[in-house]
């Protein structure tokens, strides 16, 4: 992927839909026009193939020029109709099954039909041990700095990874610890959690090349999307 | 690495070296003249950083212009006075430790020295449940052929490794599996298990980029190696 345009590189805001969680028909239409880049659609529990095909479905009708992907989590829930797919590797999962092993007996079933340009592989590091994901996956998060550093190192540099996801998942993160992946860092860097506010959406932005705005708006609405995008608009004039 | 030339572009044959097995200088002087492209030193059990070093030491002594490269299995093993260092990720290994985990927790106290240039992550499929690596890791070795593909797929494809190593030790493997590999697979393709004949490694070196001669040598002398070469070389005439 170095050689070639990362499929990501002009994404600076991205919105993770959850498909287990409720959002309006008027909220769909909202956020099509609040100028966002993409809309992730993924989540960790209740996740299915119906839900996720029916919100994915819903964008398309209302907000039909919305970029969509999907974040793949369960090879069940895999719906076509997405512009693309965003596929986790847990880079500090408990085991070797959510790092590389579901990915591998979903590939023994369906490898020869995956499309490959239209594939992004995140390497995750969560790092709120909270998260529903860390429990999921086992994860390990409770990192020194320098830990950190040396997953993000090990999955560019040994593995060859070119996207890696800093997810903090439902709290804010430590812009200082963002700061430093960002210094040992050639990947294209994404950030999540915590982002509820204008000011927490350009600390972040300032740092990494996307960032994820996610539960924030089932309590505070599509208006925090329309401003955060704004200001990270301008961040970039 | 898709942008660069692989470091081991050139490598057709390559002769794995024991740290733990016994080598007269004589041998060592006959290695140099071999013609092999070089000299991989690694191993699983009884692996020391003295063992590791006098081996290599004595390498530059009698077979001076021979290229070295260091296979690390344990971080304290490692030796600087090598030209390369190839890094194992054993895909197939029943834990998260011997995917990544061991690399992070080096990379966490030495990340900031490793001469990346000089280093090669190879995609371990470790293929033989006899072997001693497969037992030390854990590995899932009873492997269907679409497992195998789908793990080589998910190591290029979902990783980004550019380098796989299909890991007999010990055993010939099947031909057939191989070549299907090659099939689907841009990666920098090593082979070695069982090549204790002229005939296996003109097989083998037929299909991938670089064959490994290893634990044959010990019986059959360095002829088998001197022999190997030339077939090879032949072949690529």
């Amino acid at each position: 992927m170095s050689a070639l345009q990362h499929p990501w590189s002009t994404w600076r805001h991205v919105v993770k839909l959850d498909p287990d969680k409720e959002i309006g028909n008027d909220e769909l239409i909202e956020l099509g026009r609040s100028g966002t880049d993409a809309v992730l659609v993924g989540g960790t529990q209740g996740i299915t193939y119906e839900k996720s095909f029916l919100l994915i479905k819903r964008l398309h009708q209302f907000a039909p020029d919305l970029c969509v992907w999907q974040e793949i989590s369960d090879q069940h829930a895999v719906v076509q109709e997405v512009d693309g797919f965003a596929i986790p590797v847990v880079l500090n999962a408990g085991s070797a099954e959510w790092i590389i092993g579901r990915h591998i007996d979903a590939l023994e079933r369906f490898g020869s039909m995956v499309p490959w340009q239209r594939v992004v592989p995140e390497g995750y590091v969560i790092l709120n041990p909270e998260a529903a994901a860390a429990r999921l996956t086992g994860a390990l998060c409770s990192l020194s700095p320098a830990k950190v550093i040396a997953y993000v190192m090990a999955a560019e540099r040994i593995l060859g990874m070119s996207t890696i996801y800093l997810e903090y998942s439902g709290i804010y993160g430590d812009p200082k610890l963002i700061r430093q992946v960002r210094q040992i860092s050639g990947a294209h860097l994404v950030y999540g959690g915590g982002i509820d506010s204008v000011e927490k959406a350009v600390e972040m932005a300032e740092i990494v090349d996307t960032i994820v705005v996610g539960n924030a708006i089932y309590d505070k609405g599509i208006d925090l999307v329309r401003e955060t995008v704004l200001a990270v608009r301008s961040l970039d004039l």
